[in-house]
C-alpha cells in the first residue's frame, strides 16, 4: 500500500441556492449531477437551500396571522424549507440507490450565537457528518440554520446557505466549497445585462467579498470571508453542467492583470436624504442606531460636508427595507431630528471593484467619464478601498453597466459583438 | 391560603386536527378560541396537525423525485407540515400578545421506538414542556412525530396526531386531552349521511375504541388504549365553538341505556375473493403474512366454511391500499396460490357497535332485517364481541345507514324529522 492510498479522500461540499432547487425537476438534476461526478467526489456533503416559492409562502403565511412575524417561531417556520429540500434530494439519491442522509441543522450540530433572524455560527460538532460519510452516504444537510444552546432554530439572514456551505467547508477541513449556481461563475458585470461580460478563472476572496457587498449575487460575503480565514477554496459554478466556474482564492487576485474586476449593478435600492438636520454630535449616529435596531440594512451613507449641503445626510437602505424606512423617517421628522426626510425609490447604484482603485485615481476618472458620455447624471458617489460607487437614476441601469463595462473591457465587448 | 390553593392548577391537551389548521383563517380562529378559555385553562399544552394540503402537496413533490418515498427522509419531509402548522398559531398567540411556544418533537422529548413511517412513542421527556408551562407559556406541541434515538424523525402514521395528544396527555397527568375537530363530538351516525344522528354526552373507551377501528372518524384507536391506560378523560368537541362534546371516561359507558352505540359506515374499501385457494396448511397465513409485510391495513377477514365456497378467502383492505393489493394478487395468480382474485372497488361496509351485541343474537337480526325492508344485499358479514359488520354495494351505503339508525334510534329520527 502506498502512502498515497492511506490519506483519506478530502471532502468537498456543494452548496445549491433556491433556483437550482425550485421543482422537483431541479432536484432531479441535481441528483443526476451527484450520481455522475460521485467517483470524483466520494466524500460529498451538500448544502440545500429552500424552494424560493416555499419561502414565500411560508412568509405570506405568517403575514395572515401575524402582524410582526419575527423571532423564534418565525425561523421555526422558515427552517421548513430547507427540510423539505433536503429529505426530496435524499429520496432521489436513495431512488437511485445512492447511500444518502439529508440533516437538520440540529441533528448536524451547527451551533449559532442564538440571535433569532440572524444568527451567526459558532461551532460546528461534525461528529454525525463524519460518521455518514465513512459509512459511504451522501451528507445533505439544510442549509441557512442552526440551533441555539436551547436546541431552538436560528436561521442566519438572507442568502445564509452560503454561510453554511462555508462554514461545513471549514469544519470539515474541505478540499473545496463549491457554490452551485445559475451561472457559470463570477462575470466582470452580470451576463444578463452586458453580454460581453467576462467569465473570470480566477479571483481572490478580497475581491469576492467586494463584490458581493456591492450587489452582485456571486455569494454571500461572509462565506468568502470565512474560506479565507480557514484557508478553503471556493468554486463558483453552474449547476448545470460540470465545467469548471471561477475560484476564489488567496493566490487568485487578479489584480495584476486587471484594474477592474467587475462593474456591478443593483436596481435594489432606495435613497434617502434627511434636510437640516442640526448640528449636534450624536444625531447622525442617533439615525443609524435606528436604522441598526429596525435590522435595516444600510449599502451607503453619504454625510456631505460642503457648505451647500450643510446639514444633510443621505443613506441607501436596500429597496425591502423601505417599509421600515418610511416608519423611521416620520418619527425623526416628527421629533425634529431632521426638517424633511426625501425618500426616492427610482435609483440604482453602478460599482466598479478593483484591488488597484484607490492606488489609481484615473480609474474612477474613467467610470464618471464613461457615464458623462452617455449623459447619465451622477447623483452621489461612495469610493471604498476597492470600490468606487455611483447613484444614478434607476432607467438608465443597463445603459450605465454597458457604457462603464466598456470602457473597461473593451476587447471582450468588441468579441461579443462580433461572435 | 387554602389547601386547594397550592395545588397546581391542572394541564388540559387540546388536539387539533387537518381540517381545523386548513388555512390562515382557521388558525387565527384557534387563537381566538385560545384566548377566549384562557381564564380556564392557563396550563395549556396544544397538539395540532398539518395542514391537509400542505401533506398532499409534500407527498406529491416526493412522488416526483422517487418510485418508492418511504422511509427516513420521507418522515423528515413530512414532519415539516406540522412544523409549520405549530409555528403559525405560535406567531398567531403571540401577535395577540399571549407568551406561546412552538416545540417540535425533538424539543420536547418524544422518543419512539424508531420504526419510519410507522412509529411508537416510547417515552415523552417532559422536561422542557414543563419549564415552558411554568413560564407561563401556551406550549404548542408538533403532532404525528417523535424522535428515534439517533435524534432522527420518526412519524407515527395516519391520524398520529391524536396519539401525539394522548401520549402527552398521559405523560402530563393532564386533566384531559380534548380531541377538538369539526364535529360537535361522537354520534350515533355520522351526521352528514344521518341527520337524526344522536350526539352522545359520553361513552367508554372501548365504544370508542371499536367505533373507531370500525372506520367512524372518532379518534385514533391508539390514542383511546393510551388514554384508557392511563386513566385519562378524553373529551371529543367542536374546534368552532366551547360547548361540550362527548367524554370519553371509564365510567362512560353508555351500555346500559343503549343497545346499539353507533352505526358507522365506511365506503373507502375495497374486496378481493381469492378463488380455488389450495386446502394446504400454512397458505392463508402467507396470504396475510405478504400483506402485512407490504404494509397493507386489513379491515375484515372472512374465510367461509362452508362446502359451496371451499377453498375461497375474501378480505377487505383500505381502499388507498388497493394498488399494492393488485401487485400481491398478481402474484398469488402467478405462483398458483389461487387460481383466481376478484378484485371489488364499488363496496362499502356498515357496522353497529355496541357492548351488548355478542350477548343479544337479536340486535344483528334487527340489523339485517332493517337492509332487507330497503333491498340491500349483505355481501358478506362479520362479527366481533362488540360489533357487526356487513359488506354492502358501494352506492347504497347511505340508504343503508339511515335504515338502520332508524331501526335502533326511531325517537331521534322522528325528531330530526319534525324539526
Amino acid at each position: 500500500m502506498t502512502p498515497d492510498a492511506e490519506r483519506p479522500t478530502p471532502v468537498v461540499v456543494q452548496k445549491y441556492g433556491g433556483t437550482s432547487v425550485a421543482t422537483g425537476e431541479r432536484i432531479l438534476a441535481i441528483a443526476d449531477r451527484i450520481e455522475q461526478n460521485l467517483p470524483h467526489t466520494p466524500r460529498l456533503v451538500v448544502v440545500l437551500s429552500a424552494m424560493g416559492s416555499t419561502t414565500d409562502e411560508l412568509v405570506s403565511l405568517a403575514n395572515q396571522v401575524s402582524n410582526r412575524p419575527i423571532g423564534r417561531e418565525m425561523d421555526l417556520l422558515l427552517s421548513t424549507g430547507e427540510q423539505v429540500t433536503v429529505s426530496l434530494l435524499g429520496l432521489a439519491l436513495q431512488n437511485r440507490d445512492i447511500a444518502a442522509v439529508s440533516l437538520t441543522a440540529l441533528q448536524c450540530g451547527i451551533r449559532t450565537d442564538g440571535v433569532f433572524n440572524l444568527a451567526r455560527i459558532r461551532s460546528i460538532d461534525t461528529a454525525r457528518i463524519c460518521a455518514e460519510l465513512t459509512a459511504g452516504r451522501v451528507v445533505i444537510v439544510t442549509g441557512f440554520q442552526g440551533i441555539n444552546d436551547s436546541n431552538d432554530v436560528t436561521t442566519l439572514g438572507r442568502g445564509g446557505s452560503d454561510i453554511t456551505g462555508a462554514a461545513l467547508a471549514a469544519a470539515l477541513g474541505a478540499e473545496a466549497c463549491e457554490i452551485c449556481t445559475d451561472v457559470d461563475g463570477v462575470f466582470s458585470a452580470d451576463p444578463t445585462r452586458v453580454p460581453g461580460a467576462r467569465l473570470w478563472p480566477e479571483i481572490s476572496y478580497e475581491e469576492a467579498t467586494e463584490m458581493a457587498s456591492s450587489g452582485a449575487q456571486v455569494l454571500h460575503p461572509r462565506a468568502a470571508e470565512i474560506c479565507r480565514e480557514y484557508g478553503v477554496l471556493i468554486h463558483v459554478r453552474s449547476s448545470f453542467h460540470l465545467r469548471e466556474g471561477t475560484w476564489i482564492r488567496e493566490s487568485g487576485s487578479i489584480m495584476e492583470r486587471a484594474e477592474v474586476v467587475s462593474v456591478t449593478s443593483d436596481s435594489k435600492i432606495a435613497k434617502i436624504t434627511l434636510l437640516d438636520v442640526a448640528d449636534k454630535p450624536g444625531l447622525a449616529a442617533r439615525v443609524f442606531e435606528d436604522l441598526a435596531r429596525a435590522g435595516i440594512n444600510i449599502r451607503l451613507i453619504i454625510q456631505s460636508a460642503s457648505s451647500e449641503h450643510q446639514g444633510r445626510i443621505t443613506f441607501i437602505p436596500e429597496l425591502e427595507f423601505l417599509d421600515g424606512v418610511r416608519v423611521l423617517v416620520r418619527r425623526w421628522e416628527a421629533e425634529g431630528l431632521a426638517s424633511r426626510g426625501v425618500i426616492e425609490s427610482d435609483v440604482a447604484k453602478i460599482s466598479i471593484v478593483g484591488s488597484r482603485l484607490a492606488s489609481t485615481p484615473g480609474l474612477a476618472a474613467r467610470m464618471f467619464a464613461a457615464l458623462a458620455r452617455e449623459g447619465i447624471n451622477i447623483d452621489c458617489i461612495s469610493s471604498s478601498e476597492m470600490k468606487v460607487a455611483c447613484v444614478i437614476a434607476g432607467d438608465r441601469l443597463d445603459a450605465a453597466t454597458r457604457a462603464v463595462h466598456r470602457e473597461f473591457f473593451p476587447e471582450d465587448e468588441a468579441a461579443a459583438a462580433s461572435a
